[in-house]
């Protein structure tokens, strides 16, 4: 029994996200597990270093499975990729440890949002940006995103209203050691790098919708720090749209 | 009457080209001038720089139109991206000389084609770039593309088996001045940048099919300058796939 390890891509768009739910929805393990199906013809479950939600795209997801083969794993690759659609690809294959697990082995995980900051809209980044026209003070946001690095509640930026309680795997804090909060501006775009040892419910896609919100001037200085210290989920901006996110790397 | 000149972003792959052809064929210019009619109350004919072939992007193509109107071209700008769909941008319109004609005033053009040089598929890039995982010689395919560089007649990379003559505002010469023709290696992509006086019907896709065959190694040496004498359509190699080729900018 061998313990494949993959690294992903994959365009979200078109994906339920990343959790096999029902028949009807598509998704990013679905899609995989119907490929190793067709290559073991047997069912393989894959386990991946965490869900993404629908729309949210990865440039380094991990996930893995486990199986008896005597192929390499460049060969498992390649049938894998030949039996995936177009809007997903395995970009790396190898042998782990057989007691690798790609969730419970995750030491932490880079996210980054990308926001299109001018008044047209991108015909050709339109799926993996957020367009947001209103005009940024960048120096309010490099500073409000410096005060949420570190070791914080992160109460207040878990999906507003939901009271389905953690998510399967999440840890039952919402304590969380934001390791890097990076925004940074290269021409219209403006990059959002955010590594942590691990996300709550849609963690980054609050922040992001109250960083711009701040930095737009539609919430007064200081606002950050105190949404922060109010651990209360009704405190925060709104929830940026899943396509402008792309989970970029896990470490193990 | 006022001239107003179109700065356009677009994803080509859900149009049949530029140019209106039929009713049945969504086109950039058929959306424009749908939104021109919403806009002005009546049909507006809008001139392009020049076709791009279905499937082809622009990231700066050039176009404008002639209406009566008292609105800052600003306003217009936000009122055609009102009307425009999600693959169409206006990213400016400005007032021009009331002579000005996008596709005659036309001094030169730059195309940039995009592959990507690895073994896995990019799901995130699939849409605007030629995957190709043969290993690339890189060192030859620069030293190829300054062969083409400078007045050339360019017969050879012409549309292959093509007998319908130059199309509408083409020259009948087949002779052109490539001013640039950068190959650049980022990571896994390669970009061809191409600036030309003009360009013939598929040029840039039969340049970059061409060099890409010789590169690697499906083509011996000395073969690009062997085509450009030539001036034979038959002898160059496939044309390379729409959806890698992007109008970056028009100079007037």
């Amino acid at each position: 029994m061998k313990t494949v390890k993959l690294t992903l891509e994959y365009d979200g768009t078109d994906f339920n996200g990343w959790q096999i739910q029902d028949r009807k929805s598509r998704t990013v393990q679905g899609v995989l597990e119907k490929a190793a199906k067709t290559i073991f013809g047997k069912k393989i479950r894959v386990y991946g270093s965490g869900r993404t939600d629908s729309g949210v795209h990865a440039r380094g997801q991990v996930a893995h499975f486990r199986a008896e083969t005597r192929h390499a794993a460049a060969t498992l690759q390649s049938a894998l990729n030949a039996n995936l659609p177009d809007d997903v690809s395995v970009l790396a294959a190898v042998f782990a440890k057989a007691n690798f697990h790609a969730q419970y082995n995750a030491k932490r995980k880079t996210y980054r949002y990308t926001v299109l900051n001018r008044h047209a809209k991108s015909p050709i980044e339109r799926r993996f940006c957020l367009h947001y026209a209103h005009t940024l003070n960048i120096t309010r946001l490099k500073h409000d995103a410096k005060i949420l690095e570190g070791k914080h509640d992160f109460r207040s930026f878990t999906a507003a209203g939901s009271d389905t309680g953690p998510r399967q795997g999440e840890k039952l804090s919402t304590v969380r050691t934001v390791r890097k909060l990076n925004v940074t501006r290269k021409g219209d775009f403006i990059y959002f790098d955010i590594e942590a040892d691990g996300f709550l419910y849609k963690m980054v896609r609050n922040i992001v919708g109250t960083l711009l919100e701040s930095a737009s001037g539609r919430r007064p200085a200081g606002e950050v720090a105190r949404i922060l210290r109010a651990r209360n989920r009704t405190r925060a901006g709104t929830t940026a749209p899943a396509r402008g996110l792309c989970l970029e790397r896990v470490v193990y």
